[in-house]
């Protein structure tokens, strides 16, 4: 993760899941632990994946000590096999300790999405369609997790409601037509916007085209109708197909031609590489 | 949820969560909607579970204008089935658009981990161990991942590291024995913790219920032994049973007869539950 | 100003400002009226301009006491001429005093930009080229001043560094190329953004439409440099001017056919438009 | 700007207007440069002025990475010719890059503040009569704008309302009479605080004075009416020139013998100083 | 307290005040009581004092629930005795509950601070010298317990640093004479400001006074020096005697003629006012 | 204090008071020094006393500026005679007076309150009573008073509603009976929640024991009764006397046998200690 971001907008809500976790002090190991004393940790991958989240784990530890080391041995988006060492970890033991939960909750998660939409975009290699994501995230996790996407291998799709533009059926109610819409967008949004729209039948696909959208989302199609929507616009728009979208199904998907495939899965439904921290022993 | 949590606790985490999704404005609805217009739009199951978050649903849309209205036909803890209508919400049209997104994540998220909490109590119902969760949860949701938990028929951990003593190894290898360690936390903790210690092997099992835990942790322990751990406390303290406890393997667990099961999986590997809003129209 | 923006994006920005003026208690007006008064004043119009502000206006008010009621007899957009009443405020005479100055600044710095940008987009009148602003806002102020842009007839350009891409020499020359650049955008940048890219001479005109770019930047360019810019363009990209542009010059840039113009004057150097409360009476 | 009102008071809106423009990430620097790499950038007038807000300038950069240096050639206040060399930046090119907008955008409106009060300032040399600023400045930006016009050679009137008593029309009227709300205010202000009261007419003038007025706000008086005043007062209040003072007329109001005279455009209207980063080189 | 203060500065430090003791849920509360019942409960007074923070007491209710009713039939500043029924409050008893503490700790802690005073200050009644607080407040406490003081009868000397001048031995020190230290004040400060001035002996009362000091702090003198600087003074400066000032040694600070006396314990070392709440009921 | 907890949970409460003394900057001070200048300075005890809030009153200067140097001549709960040199502090010495107030408040505050625990929990000493606090802390103070209890030797009952389960009359009465409610709060609380409740006649107490509290508060009662309430619980829960304890009447209650006597006068009422800063000068 690039280290603006990190400092202007992920640092606030890493403290702010620091003291989700430590509301007042770590009772447990200030304890036992008195006084500072210096110590080590192994950082150690219990599942095969892809990796995401060593700068936040790294960070989380520099946000309660900035004397914490962590000697990083992967990076960001590398694949990593089940007993594999990831990293060392040293500083004040009581650090390690009270930081490591939240360390690898973030780092857990984002692995698991990266190593889950790794798996998804495996399946698209060799075609021209390319992975999105959603806006289908974990609330509050939105920074971490788009960026767990691309470790992955997937593209972004918009990040929220404010940079893209997509107009869906609603949109379109409310403005009359598709055309309609998409004039109304055009007029209204910042002109750097690409203008997306929704259609769930080749007229609305045509429309489309014709109104000059930039993206032409198909909606629930199946394959035929999608191969055919592709034809209708031919290479006027983007295209790109979305719901539902499973490992299951998605290799169908490439023969649709379509430019692009969207999946909430990835972020929403991942479950978490299994990462743990062992060995600590004081240096 | 509770008024005062959600109020206290929640708010600023779901007006966190709705910045995040509209940085600036939701320019997709602005376009084409200048204007306020009032309307209506379905809130139904797609998927059966068990509900969660029909609070934190409904105040995404009331902190986003007050005058919305959300009339709710199941509460959180509610099994729902596929189809099944939960709720109407009435309001300005481009509220209902613009909240939808932050209002479906949080509600998914919540209810998926209620139902996978509820298929795995399932499985110890009839028996007197009760499911515990973890602080493996999302980064700065935990407040709604621990009332998922309780919705979906387990019982909470501690909430985080400042509310609950728990000596690990480390803890113990620093005090020097797991009797020192009891009592430097019994000297150091406010009086109304109970102390919590994990444990091994049966001597270390014997040591910890000598000393006064008030629960031994029995840490990655085979059925027979735990059996043997159970006999040897004798009711001096209470047990817990922990190390990746799955849907598969905790049936045996229940032989043991140990007090409680703690599971990571219910908050960090649940996927969603599919709810979707229908039906918007105008009113 | 949309009221989902306003409470999400604008609220806290102007608490900060209520607080930056009052940062104890208005010691002047709680002096001489302890207990609270109704009363009602006057919004006057002191010059000719653009009217933008007139719900930050009312809601400074309003967030000091919900009761306070403005009616307006203008809105955001509306051509005012001095001496016109624009609104009456009604409520504790406390509150419109308290309230008066921040309320002022908000709105006679936005008429300000919107009457600057009135005036500017006037001389395109009659041509395809479409006023643009700049990132060049002042700081915390930018969702009040692009908003005003729009109110004044202009249209936004990006809003900030994340949503929307616009390589610079610099950019180019870390790349190696404008191919180069542009590739690494697309391979990039969320598929929802159009690549926009800075040009000085028509070689790189020419590789820039070659490439693939959404919108083509003609900096510091003359009037002919830009007509044949456009000329090698020839559709394949939107154009936009840059580089000082100003009320005396924008007229010559209509000839050249570009698309967009950009000036970084209406909100870095509008002046205030005269605005005032007057007739402060109790009711 | 001194360091301690840096770090409490100005370091939090500095990072909030580096959010306002980097709400994610900066797309375009991030897609061409995924590494660290040094360099340097100079920074230098585009126009003839007097600077303000250095310190400031480097402070943003310093909030991205702390690493990053800047050598600075002029300090606030110096006087500044077009081309002349300020400074010049060393660190990680995206650094440079990605703070580059909002670094200018504090020093431009700042120097431009310091660039017009000094202006205004010159025509009172030589008299007695002290220029002062208002609270007519931009939302989230006063303590910028009020350093920046005593850098400009300018004194600061109140900071807010809190830490200032001037007893306006209404004021009066709330009271009864100006010896009443003078009286009043003597009670109830902390007694660090000198009591200042607005005066339309000669009466109210006399009347101000005799009740003990610490300064006593001539407002919108002809220059013989303020020289009257200055006489009744006779020296046994400060006495202030207020509304719509403007470079055009201020040279007048020195014959009235006033103490101070304030400014509103000071902070509501000046024109931005030009200035710009350039020669950005890898070293 | 007044409504402005309360909502800009107050509110923000009581729902930080409420979220320390109620980090997740009241457990006790939520535990038997999963609905919401009206209730009322009394506010009595454990002894006789001087009622302050009624409004800050009602206020931490309605944070919690704005339907919570609060009837006051005492008023901030008013004279309690023991055993009278100074308040009844109605809502969810759970809120009643919840919000008990808090709304007693900032209430107990005021009327306390407004108790003691109020004893000192009737010490000082005949006599024309004025009671001050001081800045010994308690972190975070300060807008609550100055105003506790002016509800005690009391006066408040600056509210911090920013808006008041007071020069002691260091800054003198620092400047070189008093002389040049009130020239510096003079020339730096904002023009409202009084500047105050430490002295120890006669010769730096004279010079102070020579120099144009407002207001001259006799710092540790005993009475009969203090008698011959205010003579010293002659009118030209008000005077403070400051140092270790209490209950039993001021009444003799009155002879010796200073206008001000100031004293840290109103603030720092008041004990609380016992006050309860008794009877609660469902209603 | 613990260096995590200082950072994640203390610093911003820090921030916040030096902000609220230095709301724009220290006028005195900036006014007579312009520029940095190295001092030191002495911190004296003025009384005897238990010092507490060392490492908050260095945390002070070095969150102004991180160069400070506090040298330590004493640690928290160490006992300080009237004249002792308890530190020296060295940096800019416009640092050292910006920061001395708040630095003071705190270590003052903290100090007392360490003093006066110390004094109670001597009367203590002997028995097997142990001394606790309460929830009666100064609003947003509690992590540190809560500390300064344990500095004085007292020992912490909960921190906050969250942490603890005291079921009060209110409670007993909603739930029904004791037993109703005991049981109530065993099924809802985290499991790592010892369950206390509140009795007020021996019939609740026999009732309490038998239901199986974890801690029974015997509430206001003599000593005999307290006397014969230890017996019927017979070791069943501990006890805790409750009820206007303090240092005149804590001494009988050590007959009573009771395991814990809780004490809000601790913090509420507790006097600060003496200490001040000296002999500053330039180095």
């Amino acid at each position: 993760m690039n280290d603006i971001t990190m400092r202007l907008n992920a640092d606030e809500l890493i403290k702010m899941a620091l003291r989700e976790d430590i509301s007042s002090e770590d009772v447990s190991t200030n304890a036992v632990m008195p006084e500072a004393k210096a110590g080590e940790v192994e950082l150690i991958a219990k599942q095969d994946g892809i990796i995401c989240g060593m700068d936040v784990y790294e960070r989380v530890f520099k946000l309660l000590d900035e004397n914490t080391v962590v000697e990083k041995y992967v990076k960001d988006g590398d694949a990593v096999t089940k007993g594999m060492l990831m990293a060392k970890v040293k500083g004040d033991i009581r650090v390690l300790l009270s930081g490591e939960r939240v360390a690898l909750n973030y780092l857990q998660r984002m692995s698991g999405i990266a190593t889950y939409t790794h798996d998804v975009a495996q399946l698209l290699e060799g075609s021209k369609t390319v992975l999105l994501d959603t806006r289908k995230t974990t609330p509050n996790m939105r920074i971490f997790e788009k960026y767990a996407v691309k470790c992955g291998g997937g593209q972004n799709h918009r990040y929220n409601l404010s940079d893209g533009v997509l107009l869906k059926d609603n949109h379109i109610g409310a403005a009359g037509s598709i055309t309609k819409a998409i004039q109304m967008a055009k007029a209204y949004a910042p002109f750097v916007r690409k203008i997306e729209i929704e259609t769930e039948t080749l007229e609305q696909v045509k429309e489309a085209a014709d109104a000059g959208a930039d993206i032409i989302m198909l909606d629930n199609m199946d394959v035929a109708t999608m191969q055919e929507a592709v034809k209708i616009i031919n290479g006027r728009a983007k295209t790109e197909c979305s719901g539902n979208v499973t490992k299951e199904n998605i290799k169908n998907i490439i023969d649709s031609g379509v430019d692009y495939v969207s999946s909430g899965a990835l972020t929403h439904s991942a479950p978490i590489l299994d990462i743990s921290m062992k060995n600590l022993h004081a240096i």
